[in-house]
């Protein structure tokens, strides 16, 4: 393998994946699943050099590190302080002492926003990578997942953003509420539609909807993949009616897709919304391109 | 002991309470964790057998048990099915053919509702010990629990109910979601107020309200008890803007004197609407004494 110039990596909560890099050509890639919820502050380092390995051998001393995600939280790796919104998706990171002085590892700070509350880390650098080849746009992202974000855009800048925890609710709900006798698998398109239509329409509705779910099933036997595509469909709706100041009116792009990604362009057109999808595929590591070059 | 003149269970998923009663006197209690959710069909014999004991040594024979709650769904011992409403709180139960011929056991059912789709199982014998003492009671019960049940009560007959999975999505979201590193413990009765007032005014907004607990935390470092009381407050107000047609200008009656009913019984209040609490002890097992003398 040609010698890697630099190192990015992508540290999320559950995962990390690194791939080692000339300029913007990828030159190999490695994953684990040590992510920051598995580890100490002081095991991040010594996590990095094993999924490094023999990259080390050829690397330019020091070599440069570029890391987005959760090992810049409070109790990640080493604290990268949010930048508040409005502000372009940074691109310089903080840099991290290390022990091992063949490393000149920075992680990206993520974004806050005072009101409403809320913030992110590692969805910026997809913002970033996915605006590095479409530099004017100016419209809406939704980046679906297990806490989705709506970002507003403009002027190069995050302007605000809202995350929901959709994805979360829709995993501990089908996976271990009394629903997951009845959202075991399948997928009803038409049931997922009425879903959205109710969970925007009826928000009030919500939880009595939940266990009607499980009743209809006990009362009616209704198609399988009725009730999980009906719970996607209401927690998306729900959604949606929350979100509806990001997405109407606006251009909207779902940055995924995927399944999921699939689901909210579904939900979205239903509700007359203009609205795209953009492969996700790569999005992360433009983010962190960017970053490299910004030096 | 004096000896038994029947037995009185309730069966639920995770626990079984056994009486061993003269009429309307209990002489003797006992109960364990073999809820219908960890016995096969087959089993729920021997687990019975084995929680009487010697109680069956001075017991007449046959001795009538009478037993309410999810032994008697679908996949628990023998299917009691649902009676729909309207209807009285059934109090004749479904015979339960035993191996042991000591045993004369009846199952009460459970009640169901068509439009919109709901189930109830062991709430019914709750609201008929309370309607025992309370004959002439015409208003609404609310029953909190996993899955809190509105019941709209008039003329001796439950009208209609409805189930909200209000318990279950805070245990789930502060147990199990990200929001567990912010809602651990504590309790802020303003910051509950608060949350129903937002849950209830703008049902819309709660699955940002739901993030918005954690970077609150993040962000501000809120007084402790403040997210976890919030996220209460949040899930019982989106219940109350889906249940008012169930409470507003009605008598509402919350069954449950615990902290749990404390928290239904202060955001009614907060909304203005005549409510009052009632003790749940006992209540089961008057509803059981019920049925057992309508024989």
């Amino acid at each position: 393998m040609t010698a890697p110039e630099w190192i990015a990596v992508d540290w999320g909560t559950s995962h990390v994946r690194v791939w080692a890099m000339n300029g913007a050509t990828i030159l190999a890639r490695r994953d684990s699943d040590q992510g920051m919820g598995r580890l100490h502050a002081s095991e991040f380092e010594a996590a990095l050099l094993t999924l490094l390995g023999d990259w080390l051998d050829t690397a330019p001393v020091p070599l440069p590190v570029v890391i987005c995600g959760m090992a810049g939280a409070r109790q990640g790796w080493h604290e990268a302080p949010y930048i508040p919104v409005p502000c372009e998706v940074p691109v310089h990171g903080v840099a991290v002492p290390t022990k091992d002085a063949r490393l000149n590892v920075r992680i990206l700070p993520g974004l806050s926003q005072a009101k409403p509350a809320d913030v992110m880390r590692g969805e910026e650098t997809q913002i970033g990578g996915f605006l590095a080849s479409q530099a004017d746009f100016d419209g809406v992202l939704c980046l679906p997942g297990t806490h989705t974000k709506w970002a507003h855009i403009s002027a190069r800048e995050v302007v605000s953003f809202r995350t929901f925890m959709t994805g979360e609710m829709f995993a501990l709900l089908s996976q271990q509420s009394v629903l997951r006798f009845s959202t075991a698998d399948g997928w009803d398109k038409a049931a997922f539609l009425d879903g959205v239509a109710d969970g925007m329409g009826r928000p009030a509705g919500f939880a009595a909807e939940l266990f009607s779910l499980r009743a209809r099933d006990l009362l009616e036997d209704p198609p399988k993949g009725h009730a999980r595509a009906r719970l996607s469909g209401l927690l998306i709706g729900l959604e949606l009616a929350g979100s509806r100041p990001y997405w109407l009116g606006q251009d909207v792009v779902v940055l995924s897709d995927d399944s999921l990604g699939q689901a909210y362009v579904a939900a979205l057109d239903a509700q007359g919304a203009v609205v795209r999808s953009a492969a996700t595929e790569g999005v992360t590591l433009a983010g962190l391109v960017t970053a490299f070059k910004a030096g």
